[in-house]
């Protein structure tokens, strides 16, 4: 192992072309108008496992392809599924990048750090190719890898992930394996490794108030007529109290209190309040009162708008009252929320509040539940020495606030649990302007998965 | 004035032919990629009173160009100033058009009225021109006007009108007069002429919160992380209790209540709720109980969002939590209450609810007192017959939610009062799609002001 950790160091320039070519396919999945970039990516990472062994082939979807690649060793060693996906966010507002996202650079900091920048260097392709490249080091020196691995990197994870249950549902048996890896999460710290075990799940609506035929002069009929956007105000600032509790009837029902144990795991990482906040500019989380401000977003249920639009929205001013307004707006959830049952309870809610002459619509973006993940599994410890040893400094347990919808379909599906190891950190900018990725988390990432790859032969 | 107006008849289509050259001319004022428009339409209309033995000027402002022009015939005869504005709203959402909104056409409706199509139709092109075409054949008629007319059009009603107050102080002089003719509000009817003796006054703000430095991942932040959209709506959705009425703190000092006499004058009109609401699609309004709906838009004080936008808008899905979201609202205004104050008070409300560590930024859009027209203005007679003769039946005087802020300038810097009489009618979609001006308001119109102009001469 060790001349292969030195054979991951020594090729470390032609495994951030690679990463590059990857960066620059602008495969963002919401935007129809990227479909063929979509394509370009998942064509790029079939011939990519193809080059270092793999079987792979590229399936349509009636959204975007989904690339499945197997490598069998030996029916005695173990069977890994291995997920990422190589699809990335819209990068609007696109005024506020300081590269083209689209043209990966790597830049180093006043500090040293060197940095590589670009949409999707985070999240997720720079952390799937930690994995692939420690898989093609191993493969280039002896042409086999330790232990039979699958591949599933899907490309609509950033926009719903509408497609994939269908899919797991029918390649059951190839995606059969003894536990699943996940590579989209954080690191505890730049220099700490982390194992997350609990994921939120995630309900995503976009609701859309009809009032009037048309736009209205709001001098000629201010008073007298609907606003959407007053109702749609109405709808978001009551789906809150003023204790930070989501309002949804039964929303709170199947949510965990939070372990003495894991609270006090969560205290040994020392992350206060000022710790998230700072590096963003803000100071008090408005969540829930009595929960710290990790408590609230790795253990908790979320409420949040992501979007609104409605009326006049460019420069100067127009005064009208818009015949629509909508809003994109998604809850977190954790233990055992019922993601179905709560959109429902959303629906009914807005329903309550819309006045009977307007009329709203509803657009469903995905329901999945949260996914807690045993520490029992025997090789979460093999798992986690090997992340000891490269790292130099205890793994820490975590949780996370993002959902990762698939860690559920996983369990539900296929039976398997899912370990989930990151190498990013939270000031990465995922899903923001100016998304980066340290060249330690790529470079050492890869030789976690060596090791990782090898403690698992065993 | 028989003949005048037996050519008023023969050369329809002449005006039309000018009317429609003054449409073609896209004069939005709110989007400074049309300035040169609003330029073009300003010359236009110089050149237009220059035709009809008028001295005019464009003179050139920090914003729009202003076009004042003079004809003296006498000074034993009175002076009118007439007010317009050339400027036009916005034309978004361009999908809901069903025609070009710069190309003008006439189209017939089932029933067989004759429309003219077109943004600036009826707000305020049209409106102007019906004035304008009776100087027209007129003075071609003539080679002189029946009395002194100074002729004021501005280019930014639209947008705020924040250079006029410092015009019409620096031309005081010029503008001097008996009494000003305002050509940019309703008829009672489709064939009912109305006097509007009631304006409501205008704050608008634009409020931008800013929160995070950067949009956030709302898995990552949710709950920990303030989202200036949740601030907006808390803040949009307390502004209205839920008897309609606005929370601002003394924000109902000067509201008169409707006197018997006017409510009286009102109800012979006969617009019930339904009138208004039916034809928009809607039927209840949300506005103060206990007042009808044409109370509620043309005596009672409103706040409306005008336009609200934050966070990702575009296809699909992308869980963030943006940096910022901002929101433009207006007041409308009656009787004594003061802008100023409203707007002092809507800032601190603003502020009270905004988290200390989030900012809030404000934007000005102007701020201006409602007006009252004195009904015992001995001209007021008049006209109103002149009104009457042409529509052969009894004008209405009523009430505008509209904010016509000129007609306060007028009152505070020049001490005039204003009549205001207008041909359009409510469902000329003005500020919305498919802006149109009925044939015969445009007809009529020209023949109102003939006969208006010689029924002041005596």
């Amino acid at each position: 192992m060790k001349t292969i950790l030195q054979e991951v160091d020594t090729s470390l320039p032609a495994s951030l072309k690679r990463l590059f070519e990857l960066l620059r396919i602008q495969s963002i999945s919401a935007d129809s108008r990227y479909s063929n970039e979509c394509e370009k990516a998942a064509v790029w990472l079939k011939k990519y496992l193809e080059e270092i062994g793999f079987k792979a082939q590229c399936h349509l979807t009636k959204g975007q392809p989904i690339v499945l690649a197997q490598s069998f060793v030996h029916k005695n060693v173990p069977t890994i599924l291995f997920y990422g996906h190589y699809d990335v966010q819209p990068v609007d507002p696109i005024t506020l990048w300081t590269i083209n996202p689209f043209e990966p650079c790597i830049r180093e900091t006043a500090t040293g750090e060197k940095i590589i920048h670009g949409r999707g260097a985070a999240d997720d392709k720079g952390q799937i190719l930690t994995f692939l490249e420690a898989c093609r080091v191993i493969f280039n020196q002896n042409r086999s890898l330790p232990i039979n691995i699958t591949v599933l990197l899907e490309g609509e994870e950033e926009s719903g992930g509408e497609h994939l249950p269908e899919f797991i549902a029918r390649y059951k048996e190839q995606l059969n394996c003894d536990v699943s890896f996940i590579c989209d999460t954080d690191m505890a710290t730049p220099t700490r490794a982390a194992i997350t075990a609990m994921v939120r799940g995630l309900v995503s609506e976009e609701i859309i108030i009809h009032g009037a035929n048309r736009d209205l002069h709001s001098g000629l009929y201010g008073n007298a007529a609907q606003n959407p956007i007053h109702i749609l105000t109405q709808i978001i600032s009551s789906l809150r109290d003023d204790q930070g509790r989501i309002t949804l009837k039964n929303f709170y029902e199947g949510v965990p209190e939070i372990s003495d144990h894991v609270r006090a795991l969560w205290q040994k990482i020392g992350k206060n309040d000022n710790d998230l906040l700072t590096p963003i500019g803000l100071k008090q989380p408005p969540g829930e009162k009595n929960y710290r401000a990790i408590e609230q977003t790795w253990c908790r249920p979320s409420f949040e708008v992501n979007g609104i639009t409605g009326g006049y929205q460019e420069e100067g001013f127009k005064t009208i009252i818009p015949a629509m307004a909508s809003a994109k707006i998604s809850f977190r959830l954790v233990g055992k929320q019922d993601p179905f049952k709560i959109r429902d309870s959303f629906r009914e809610f807005v329903q309550a509040i819309v006045p009977k002459d307007c009329r709203v619509e509803f657009k469903s973006f995905g329901a999945a539940p949260a996914t807690m993940v045993s520490l029992n599994n025997p090789r979460i410890e093999r798992v986690k020495k090997a992340l000891d040893e490269e790292w130099e400094c205890e793994t820490a347990i975590v949780g996370s606030g993002s959902a990762i919808p698939v860690v559920g379909e996983f369990q539900r599906q296929l039976g398997i649990e899912s370990i989930l190891i990151g190498f990013s950190n939270p000031d990465d900018c995922i899903h923001s302007p100016n998304e980066k990725y340290n060249l330690r988390s790529f470079h050492k990432g890869i030789r976690s998965w060596v090791r990782i790859l090898y403690a698992l032969q065993n």
